[in-house]
C-alpha cells in the first residue's frame, strides 16, 4: 500500500512531533556529571544562602550612621575593635563609634550594618579614619538574599549550564535529579549505501547521512545507537525496525530518497503503529514521515544530506527535546545581512544553506543531495511558508548548525 | 612580595591568554566519536564524490537534446530502453531517441546528459512521453561535483559539527585526527570554603566556583580535572598548584577574592613562572592573573561566581580554545532591545547580565558575589571600554551563557 503523501505546514509537523514524546523517569546523577543534563525537578537550598550577612569588598564594618557627613576632609574616625578572618564566625558586635575589619567574603558582625572599603579608609594605630560615608546595607550581602529556603533555586525542564552547577554546589544538591539521557535507534536504509570503511563500487556511495544523524543526537543530548545499514528490503527493514524500536526510545530511519523506499519507509511504520505525517510543506525535506509505534516516535528523514539537516533541525529537535524533558529556550542565532536574492515559492518553508562573511549572510544555492555545501555553511536561514522570497540588503536571522 | 595589580585592556588580555596555549600532538579517533572534537589537519577524500554522474530525482535519463520543445501539447516520445537499480552500475549507454528511468541517487548511464522527473513524464508501454524540455546537466550531480581528491572536504582546526561528520563518511574518513581534549586542572581556594555535600558552619560558604569551572571546561571540549578545596595557606596552595600543572595541561584557580588571597596566588605563581597579567580593565572580574609555569598556562579567576563566570567566558575561552587547538569561528548570540538603561566607566569593559523577556533584554544589576543572577540570566552585554553606557531602546548583542 502506498500512503499518499500530503504535505502539511511546518508548525503543524513540529507540533505533532513535540507532542509524541516524553521523558523517561527521572534519575540522580552526581553534581560533576549534571552539565548538559536536563534538571527533572525544582530545586531548593537546603538554607538560606548565604548563612550569614556576607562583605562584599576588603574593608571596614561599621555603623553606617556613624560615617554620614564623612569625607576627605574631615574623615569619620572609628576604633577598629576586632578583624574578622575567611571562614571563622563574625565575632562579637560591632557598637557605634567602632569598626572591624572583614575581608571579601567575610562574615559581618552584628551591629555593623554596613562595610566601608580599605581604598575609602586610613588606618592609624587602632584608629581608622572613614572619608566616605556608606548607606545602610551598603558593600553587604544580607543572609538568604541570593537563595532562600521557599523558593527554588532552579526549575524542571532546563538543560544545566555551567553557571547553574555552581548554582546547585551553592544549595548543597550533590545528586541532582535528571531525566535520563534518551537512547535513539539509527537505521541507514539504501542498496546503494556502504560504510565509510569500505570503497563503494559502481552505482554505490558511502552512508553519510547514519554518521552525520548519530553525532547530532549527541549534540541534542541523546545516547545513539546505530544499526548500520539496512537494504530496501521490506523483511530486512522490518527486522531492523522492530529491534531498534525495542532497544530505543525512538528511532531515526533516514534514506529512502527514491519514492519506492520512502512508500517502504512508511508502509512498515504504518505496520508496527500509525503514520502521522507523511510529507512536509519545507524545502528541502519534503518527503518526511512521522510516526510512531507503540509509544515510541519514528521519523523518517529524507535521504538527501541536506534535506535531513533541515529537517533534523527543524522537526526532529522538538521531538528530541521534549524527549529529554527540556523546555523550550531561546535558540542563539546570528543576525546578518543577506548577500543575494533568495526566491521562494510560497505555500512552503525554504530553509536556505547560507556562509557567514563578515556580517554578511552569502546563500549557497547547492543541490540538497551535496554536502559541500553543508560543510562550507554556517547555518540556514528561513523563509516563511507566506513569503515569496527575500531581498538582498535584508537582516535575516541565521540559525548556526 | 605583592605584585602590582596594573589593569590592561580586555583586548590585549585575550590576545595574551590565546597566545601562550598551544593544541597537543594529533591523536586519532573512530568517526563515532568525532563530534565535537577539533581536526588536526586537512582532511581529503579518498576519491572523487560522488564517483559516477548521479540523478537528484526519480526519473529518465535523456539526451537532453531530445526534449527540446517538449510541452504539454506536444511531448517529446522517447522510448524506455533500461531500468537503473539503486547501487548498481549505469548499465548500457542512452542513444539518442532514448532513454532510462533512474531512480534518486542512481547512476545516470552514459550518452545520458539530463534527467526528466517523472512528474513531467508519462509511461505507455515501452515509450515514454517527455512533457517538458530539460537542459544538459539538469537533475544531475557529476562525478566529483561534491568533493574532489584535490580539494580538503574540511581543513584543520574545524571543531566537528555533526553535518562534518557526514562528510567525513562520505570521503571515507573512518579515523579522523583530532587534537586530544586538553586536561585542565581546577583549584579552588579559600579558607572560608566547603564542598558541596557539606553544610557550611559560621562564616562558610560551599564552594560554588570549583563545579562551575569543571563544567565550563566540559562545554569547552576539555577534560577537567579537580584539586578540591585548598585553604589559604601558602604551602598548601604550593603542594596543590605544582600537582595540578604536573598532572594538566592548564590551570584554573578560583577564588581569592580577598587582595590577601589574590596575592598569595599570583606570588606562587611568579614562583612557579611568571605573572604576564594582573588585573584587566574588566567589570566584573577586574583582579584577574595570567601566568606561565613552564609552558602551561595558569590563569587565576577572581573569586565572586559572576565575575568568575565573565572571566572564563571572555578571556579564559580564547585560551581554552587555542589549547584545543580551535580556530576562531563565529559565536552565536541573540540580538535584544535593552529594557533599561547600563551605566558604565570608561575606560574598563562592562558585562552586564541580561535576562532575556521575548525580544527585550532585562538587565540584571546584582552584585557580583550572587549566584542568583547567573541562574536567572541568559546571557551577558558588553558595554565597551569606550562608552559610558548604553541606553534602553538600545539594540544589543547578547552572548549566552
Amino acid at each position: 500500500m502506498s500512503i499518499f503523501l500530503k504535505t502539511i505546514p511546518v508548525k503543524e509537523a513540529i507540533g505533532i512531533a513535540a507532542g509524541i514524546a516524553r521523558p523517561l523517569p527521572p534519575e540522580e546523577v552526581p553534581l560533576n556529571e549534571a552539565v548538559g543534563r536536563v534538571l527533572a525537578g525544582d530545586v531548593y537550598p537546603d538554607l538560606d544562602i548565604p548563612g550569614f550577612d556576607r562583605s562584599v569588598v576588603d574593608g571596614y564594618a561599621v555603623v553606617a550612621s556613624d560615617t554620614a557627613g564623612a569625607g576627605e576632609a574631615i574623615p569619620s574616625l572609628l576604633t577598629l575593635s576586632a578583624t574578622v578572618r575567611m571562614g571563622e564566625g563574625a565575632g562579637s558586635e560591632v557598637r557605634a563609634g567602632h569598626c572591624a575589619y572583614v575581608p571579601t567574603g567575610g562574615a559581618v558582625p552584628p551591629g555593623a550594618d554596613a562595610v566601608v572599603m580599605v581604598e575609602d579608609c586610613e588606618v592609624i594605630g587602632d584608629q581608622v579614619l572613614v572619608r566616605r560615608p556608606v548607606g545602610s546595607g551598603e558593600n553587604i550581602v544580607r543572609r538568604g538574599e541570593d537563595f532562600s529556603r521557599d523558593r527554588p533555586a532552579l526549575r524542571a525542564g532546563r538543560r544545566l549550564r555551567p553557571a547553574d552547577c555552581g548554582v546547585l554546589a551553592a544549595i548543597g544538591c550533590s545528586v541532582v535529579p535528571v531525566f535520563p539521557m534518551p537512547r535513539v535507534g539509527v537505521i541507514s536504509t539504501g542498496n546503494e549505501l556502504v560504510d565509510a570503511r569500505e570503497v563503494p563500487g559502481e552505482g554505490r556511495v558511502r552512508d553519510s547521512n547514519g554518521p552525520m544523524i548519530a553525532a547530532y543526537l549527541r549534540t541534542c543530548g541523546c545516547r545513539e545507537k546505530t544499526y548500520g545499514i539496512v537494504p530496501d528490503d521490506r523483511g530486512a527493514l522490518a527486522l531492523a525496525l522492530r529491534r531498534a524500536l525495542d532497544e530505543n526510545d525512538a528511532v531515526l530511519l533516514s534514506g529512502g530518497s527514491s519514492k519506492d523506499e520512502r512508500d517502504l519507509t512508511a508502509d512498515l511504520i504504518a505496520e508496527l503503529g500509525e503514520v502521522l505525517v507523511h510529507g512536509i510543506a519545507i524545502s528541502p525535506g519534503k518527503p518526511t514521515i512521522i510516526g510512531r509505534c507503540g509509544k515510541k516516535p519514528v521519523i523518517g528523514l529524507p535521504g538527501h544530506p541536506a534535506s535531513a539537516l533541515v529537517v533534523l533541525d527543524t522537526v526532529a529537535r522538538p521531538l528530541l527535546r521534549a524527549l529529554c524533558g527540556e523546555e523550550t529556550r531561546i535558540r542563539p542565532m546570528i543576525l546578518a545581512v543577506l548577500a543575494e536574492n533568495i526566491p521562494s515559492a510560497r505555500g512552503r518553508e525554504d530553509y536556505i544553506r547560507v556562509r557567514l562573511d563578515g556580517g554578511r549572510a552569502v546563500p549557497l544555492f547547492g543541490k540538497s543531495g551535496l554536502l559541500n555545501t553543508l560543510a562550507e555553511s554556517d547555518g540556514m536561514v528561513r523563509v516563511p511558508a507566506g513569503s515569496e522570497g527575500l531581498e538582498a540588503g535584508t537582516t535575516v536571522e541565521v540559525v548556526l548548525w
